[in-house]
């Protein structure tokens, strides 16, 4: 079946209702386009839970912040719907910002409490216009099952959080981070990267891992796996750290010493040149 | 068919997804519950309109503000099951505020622009925790209708906004506000009111109606509107006017003169000792 493309929320809600009253379970993967191997294994996962698969591709400007990439942010609209049909999607929701955000628009989420570390505050207002538009997207695609990736751990843990909150009848998968082979994770960012900027950010990779092997030989305290993981990223040409540490996995919360029994993620985010790189790994007992 | 009692969101959501699965249409009334003939009205218009009625009753604490009466509002769930029963509903969603509001909840939705005047500057944050249960209780109980009252024709106006903005695919329905035999708006407050007070109430339908009659006969100025009405209303003893103003009817945006073809609405909203009571019509051309 060729990918069908729907551009209005009345359009997709319509079919959305058509496919539920058919008996059809749906899986969503919302996505801001530019699809790359990261997005294509998202669909597999969800055509492989849910009958049909539904790719949304929108460039949400109110999760940008004023001085961030909304404008240059990598778009191919074709090249997207090539790489999810082939990846098995059934429908690729794709609404203009206008008919997202049409006059007089005025309602906003706000993110809950894991929203308030971390991207939540080097990106002002970024968690609201996530949750605000994923609330908006659940709403028109109405999915059974929606597909998150897990490079953006801090985005997994708000949605879940939206989700819990709002009593959205939604279950959210967190689907494992594709990497390059050097092991950079795959992002539609990287492409802002020259060929030498990608090898240097493969240290990211090579920095959590450091950490996650500490954790694995017996280190516990947080300010010892947060070295480990800086002093890696310290060796990148003309990096900017924003922030690298090992915090709870479910809470983000820090602490001085983790037990035997805490779950860890290792959350790094730097900048090369203007470019801002984000990845993570969790550690589980 | 009795009157089936649920109390957990899961529950509710699971029941609800059953009733679409076999292409029932559900009608929604949500309610703070001590259920009155205005309450009864609304579910009567929600069977006509679904083929299954859920009514909901939930004392939603985030709407009310500090000095509010929460704690005090009227509250009767035997009787309230009654007449929810009587009025032709099949399912009463009663969660309890743990349930709705669970440790670790901090989420919120802020409502949009129509939110910004009258009760939203007289009471701040209420259509906040207004919008955020709504789209709570629509999650839950995933209604292809709901039926709201146009006594809170504010609120009707924010709920509208909150579907419209969050695409919520759900139609609303304003049903009219029901009356005492005296005029007086029915709501759950007029049982704090003494006989004598229900009687000076009355002279807010008296008011308004004044209004609408002069507006009837050409007056057009907004301030002579506003005079007919606040001329009436200071007759109440010990009366508190919070607002007695003619705005127009779609956008609540204040005007000097109307013109011909303007919608109006005529907003009243009073104090008698702790009671607060609103009321309003709304003129067409």
């Amino acid at each position: 079946m060729p990918l069908q493309i729907i551009t209005s929320v009345e359009e997709m809600q319509n079919y959305s209702s058509v496919l539920r009253a058919k008996g059809k379970t749906i899986g969503f993967v919302p996505t801001m386009g530019y699809l790359h191997e990261g997005h294509a294994a998202l669909i597999r996962h969800s055509c492989l839970e849910a009958d049909i698969t539904i790719v949304s591709v929108f460039v949400n400007p109110t999760q940008f912040g004023p001085n961030e990439d909304f404008s240059r942010y990598p778009r191919d609209f074709e090249r997207d719907c090539h790489v999810a049909e082939e990846a098995g999607a059934a429908i690729m929701y794709a609404p203009t910002v206008e008919e997202m955000y049409p006059n007089g628009y005025s309602s906003m989420v706000l993110a809950g409490k894991e929203s308030q570390v971390f991207d939540g505050v080097s990106r002002p207002g970024h968690f609201n216009g996530v949750v605000t538009v994923v609330a908006k997207l659940f709403n028109a695609v109405k999915p059974h099952i929606a597909v998150f990736g897990q490079k953006d751990y801090q985005q997994t843990l708000v949605i879940k959080r939206l989700v819990k909150d709002l009593d959205f009848d939604i279950r959210i998968i967190i689907a494992p981070t594709e990497r390059e082979l050097n092991g950079l994770a795959r992002s539609s960012r990287n492409v802002y990267l020259s060929e030498h900027d990608r090898e240097n950010a493969s240290l990211i990779y090579k920095a959590l891992t450091a950490a996650v092997d500490a954790r694995q030989q017996g280190e516990k305290n947080a300010h010892s796996l947060q070295a480990i993981m800086q002093k890696i990223l310290m060796t990148i040409p003309h990096v900017h750290i924003e922030y690298a540490q090992a915090v709870h996995a479910d809470t983000l919360m820090e602490t001085l010493d983790f037990s035997d029994d805490n779950s860890i993620v290792f959350l790094v985010a730097i900048r090369l040149g203007t470019t801002r790189l984000i990845d993570n790994f969790v550690w589980h007992p």
